[in-house]
């Protein structure tokens, strides 16, 4: 199947469950909406934080149909949609056309899954997908740079890998600086402010074996968690690990 | 005399002319200054052509000093700065704090001063800076990319090089990525859309030497010519040639 049918069939409710792994070698994308009072101060704080917020792309105010997926519509080819108001989850929803607005702009947002293709091509496995659940995330002590009404820490996936691995994954993911680039940490958690590494913030927990590190990267949760700080009127982005399937090559983001 | 010095000598009224060739090896930056109700617009299109808008700082709503140069003051530390309203120039002064607004962003962008340095650096000389001339700029046909309401095409700067000096100067000058890179074109001038290259659209124009080809590099007035087509209640910029002086070295801007 090509990303032209899986968007299909994901907008025909045939797939609604998470992304990871049905779009082989493709880009897929973290996804956040807001009306456009937002854009300006969501784009620069981007733009100061790219590690954590690697733009794809920007649809301008009410344009729902990315340049980089053939015939897609944003409003309906992400399985499943959180909407939040004033910085609460209100609903979860398969589709956001009886929401859509003219007003809203919509930021296309890099995420792990490019560079972790990257690590298991190498031949190195990642347990949490050996394991088939969620990649632990964590709140840090890792300040952003604020920007208008947004401002807060950022948030971290974590790996853990054996020591001897540590050199080899931040070289792979270094190769890519516009997809949150090589680690933020590695080893103590402590470091940057986690203080039970058995309790992700989001996603599932993993064990960390004797011989193993844990490997920290900013995470494309951060400008999720930023943005509700400021409570805006409303918010849509893509539920936990169900991605926006562009048609680029993950490599084409390889420096 | 260090950058804060100087910022306070045009701050003074004791320097009121163009500053190229007074800030050494210090970035200077062109200037674009608009009601937030445009950034996000603006911002977009300098994203989407970093070429001609490489983007150096964003000043939020209100602010007026800039964190890459020391005590500044970007209202009146400019020697001269141009007023547009609706798209047309009305006014050229010295100092712009009683124009000033809480909801003007400010945008500095990377200028040729940086580029052509590192060319002087490697020992070639540059014609138009040797004569004591304003550099020649060209309206062409190569579009960009359009954001919100600005569009237009790509405005460029001309030097002339001998033959054998072009393959140097481009490598030179693709060193720095971020302040417009290497030359769009070299050669023929009707290629791009320039009908008479005798008679460049901003600047002096200059004598092109049977052994020379004209070079040409993306420039830092596309903005300005965009903007002004989308005829903003009010932009102001600097005056050519007047620009604003950081603290960065230009040497940080090299890849």
């Amino acid at each position: 199947m090509n990303t032209e049918e899986i968007r299909k069939k994901i907008r025909d409710g045939e797939h609604t469950g998470p992304t990871s792994g049905i779009a082989g070698d493709k880009v897929q994308a973290n996804l956040a909406i807001l009306p456009k009072e937002y854009a300006f101060d969501f784009l620069l704080f981007a733009i100061r934080n790219s590690k954590p917020v690697p733009i794809i792309e920007v649809l301008e105010a009410g344009e729902f149909v990315s340049r980089y997926a053939k015939k897609s519509d944003i409003r309906t080819d992400i399985p499943q949609y959180n909407i939040y108001k004033n910085g609460e989850l209100t609903e979860t929803v398969s589709d956001i056309k009886k929401y859509w607005r003219d007003d809203f702009v919509t930021f296309l947002i890099g995420c792990s899954f490019t560079f972790e293709q990257a690590i298991l091509d190498a031949g190195i496995s990642i347990k949490h997908i050996d394991e088939g659940r969620n990649v632990a995330m964590y709140k840090t002590n890792i300040e952003t740079e604020p920007a208008g009404v947004f401002k807060g820490n950022t948030v971290v996936s974590m790996r853990p890998f054996k020591k001897s691995l540590v050199d080899k994954v931040t070289e792979i993911t270094n190769e890519f600086p516009n997809m949150h680039g090589g680690p933020v940490h590695a080893g103590d958690p402590k470091e940057i402010g986690i203080r039970n590494i058995d309790k992700p913030d989001y996603g599932d927990s993993i064990e960390i074996a004797e011989d193993e590190v844990p490997v920290f990267w900013a995470c494309g949760v951060t400008p999720q968690n930023v943005v509700l700080n400021a409570k805006p009127e409303i918010l849509i982005s893509h539920a936990p690990g169900h991605m926006f399937i562009t048609d680029i090559n993950n490599e084409e983001y390889k420096s």
